[in-house]
């Protein structure tokens, strides 16, 4: 073996070691979030110490401070990585009404995602989470808000602008149409799921029909000819 | 002085040490109540401990054992005991409802009521705080969603069955109606609120806009003609 090889293959090993070290490292920050994840949904901040954390995760408690510099900051981490999935639910927004033939179909559809996309065990604990921490978290709770719902409440506001203009619906304000449709859809299930844990399941006969039923007020007010 | 008039005032001296012992004993229990309340909407359930309500109260921890045999049921009780005032709310609506002879009106001041009454810092503190609880203590929840928005939902369905058989207005399932009354008022004002401590305090012209508006939507699709 020539010594340039000898080199290249001490400078690949040296590579994957590295590499192994990394992908080590990310698997056990990895592992250290779930176990995060579900203590702080289970027993909330306060209730949840890095000790806990690093006993579920099977790590030293050394090992979770080299990831994460402390509880607030792991806690902060968690909640907002959560978050991401709202940008393909914009996605979703746009896809349905940007160029719908059947408006109070496409509404109902969309309207039958949203709240299942909601009303689902993780998602309830996560909102119950923060906004138990809103008082103690209140930068977390306003990023959260604006990541989360307002995020949303603007897709809808833009999708319903270009319903207004190809006349499909009639409104002054569409960000307030947006929230006037958020409210019909969400608001009976998620008010009393926010209270009642166990009523985060809906079956999905009750579910469609509350999200019918919501679109149907919507349109009555919003809609072309008031139906 | 005879012998039964003495027995007569040491009697009477006796029931009137015992009912200021008894006077004393209600005073320490409403300090340690406030003070309580005071530190749990502050700092949540786990972060409140029964010394650091005595020391706010300033009452020895065993004056506060006195009187509520844990945290846990002083916790109960002083959430349960601000339900009360949904009680009242729930006569609002009957007056304003039973014989109005101008709904539209009539809905708009009610909605606008309802705002003010929801969205202030301490109805959205005691929210937040149940809702946040809502794993650790589920029946207290649950409790606390029956006495409060199940009750207004109650109230409003009966009077809006009242105004449907007087045809004002049009509808199959008066609770379904009063959750969308409700969603349509409360929604975009307190979902805000719940995550955004400092959003509490609306100013009056937006709270009565969207409250206004919130019934001009609900008009639409459950008024008599649909205006």
């Amino acid at each position: 073996m020539t010594s340039a090889r000898k080199q290249r293959l001490a400078g690949s090993a040296a590579r994957s070691g590295q590499a192994r070290k990394r992908l080590g490292r990310l698997q056990s920050a990895g592992v250290i979030r779930d176990a995060a994840t579900a203590l702080f949904l289970k027993n909330g901040y306060l209730g949840t110490s890095m000790d806990e954390i690093a006993a579920a995760a099977g790590v030293s408690k050394q090992t979770v401070y080299t990831h994460f510099a402390d509880k607030e900051r792991l806690f902060t981490e968690l909640v907002l990585g959560n978050t991401e999935v709202v940008e393909e639910f914009g996605q979703t927004i746009t896809h349905l009404l940007v160029e719908t033939d059947d408006l109070a179909n496409s509404l109902r559809e969309l309207a039958r995602r949203y709240l299942n996309s909601v009303i689902k065990p993780q998602v309830l604990l996560l909102r119950r989470l923060v906004i138990g921490e809103a008082e103690r978290f209140p930068e977390l709770a306003r990023i959260y808000y604006e990541r989360v719902p307002e995020r949303v409440l603007a897709a809808l506001a833009s999708s319903f602008e270009g319903l207004g203009a190809r006349g499909l619906l009639r409104f002054d304000d569409p960000l307030l149409a947006a929230g006037h449709f958020v409210a019909l859809v969400l608001w009976i299930p998620l008010d009393r799921a926010m209270f009642i844990p166990d009523s985060g399941n809906l079956d999905v006969p009750e579910s469609e029909r509350l999200a019918d039923l919501g679109v149907r007020v919507f349109l009555a007010a919003y809609g072309r000819d008031g139906a």
